[in-house]
């Protein structure tokens, strides 16, 4: 191994749509995506290109948003939250994004820190506990926790 | 949706009350709390408002300490590690800081990295595995890991 | 408690062997470790001094690697992944690095985001999911996933 410089890039804001009122704490690395109207972005967040969140949605600090996620309208991302698109199935990663998984995220969603997040349809209203690992699509609104997430109490 | 700028706000050090021989390594967004003499701050850390840090506690990099958590003296808290105060209990973050629940960690805690604690009692001494999501007072000195966490074995 | 300034350092890149066509974005905190040719280091990333990353490994955003661990070739590190050293088998952090266990991946092994993982040795070709707690060595190929971590399936 020769000793080089290595190529240093700065994390930032590059090539996002921002609707009205948009609000966000550096250090971010952001790009490519849609923030609408009224959305909070905390510090130390990563967002990729072609994630649409809804307006009025709350991303905390530490969290990541992967390709192929949409967040919906008025929606709780609370801190260090992971979004995960490619499920590895063949032993590695996926180059192709045809082979990821999407997720969709219904409004007013809320979603507890360190919480993680693989490609699922999680319904309007539901609450995933801090921690949790949801692997199944989420069709019933309720309170939802565990290493896999589970069901642990209904919501009006 | 129009297209306008955000509002962009720099993460910092503002309005924190620091003891003797306090280290902290930015970039981090801390703001509002205390933390007493010789303490450790690592990088990517979040520490919201009121919290208090009691003198020799160590705290890593990419933790993220929210509103009504008290940490007791010397403690170490690991990386990534996600504190919680609102259970979202009616379905949603509850806007009214009265709502929300009150951490105290006692001293000498050690707490693993990427643990996830909610708003709860930990007593002297206690050790808090990695990955581990706390949902219980714990009482009594010992080994506690999982999710949720459970005593593993006692410590003498 | 007097109130003092405290002493604040700026993460960064320190005394850090690079080979050829290796991408960092900053902001990291990197020092004293080696990273092979064509390794990628995303931003918000802490590793600690005396890691060693073998080439081709890509180490995505806010993960953070202790020391006593070595990464092979052309694995996959997710992202908010946090390896672990010290076990507080004393109950409390041990300042003796000869105490804190290694851990040792090998060559093309993909880690999920948001997983944690011990002191552990995993074999080639392995792939752990995301979100889970992994605590035990890893001898065969394989997909495995929760807390703590357990076999999927294998992989051929």
């Amino acid at each position: 191994m020769t000793l080089r410089a290595p190529k240093v890039i700065q994390a930032g804001i590059r090539d996002v749509r921002f609707g009205d009122h948009v609000t966000l704490v550096e250090p971010v690395n952001i790009y490519g995506c849609t923030l609408g109207d009224d959305c909070f972005v905390g510090p130390f967040v990563e967002i990729q290109k072609r994630v649409v969140v809804g307006q009025g949605t709350r991303i905390q600090s530490h969290t990541f948003i992967c390709e192929k996620v949409t967040l919906g309208k008025n929606c709780f991302i609370g801190h260090g939250v992971m979004f995960v698109n490619d499920l590895f199935k063949g032993g590695a990663p996926d180059p192709d994004p045809r082979s990821w998984g999407e997720t969709r995220i219904g409004d007013g969603v809320t979603i507890g820190s360190n919480a993680t997040i693989l490609p699922v349809q999680i319904c309007d209203g539901a609450v995933i506990g801090a921690g949790a690992v949801v692997t199944r699509d989420i069709k019933q609104r309720g309170i939802y926790a565990g290493n896999p997430a589970r069901l642990l109490r209904t919501l009006p």
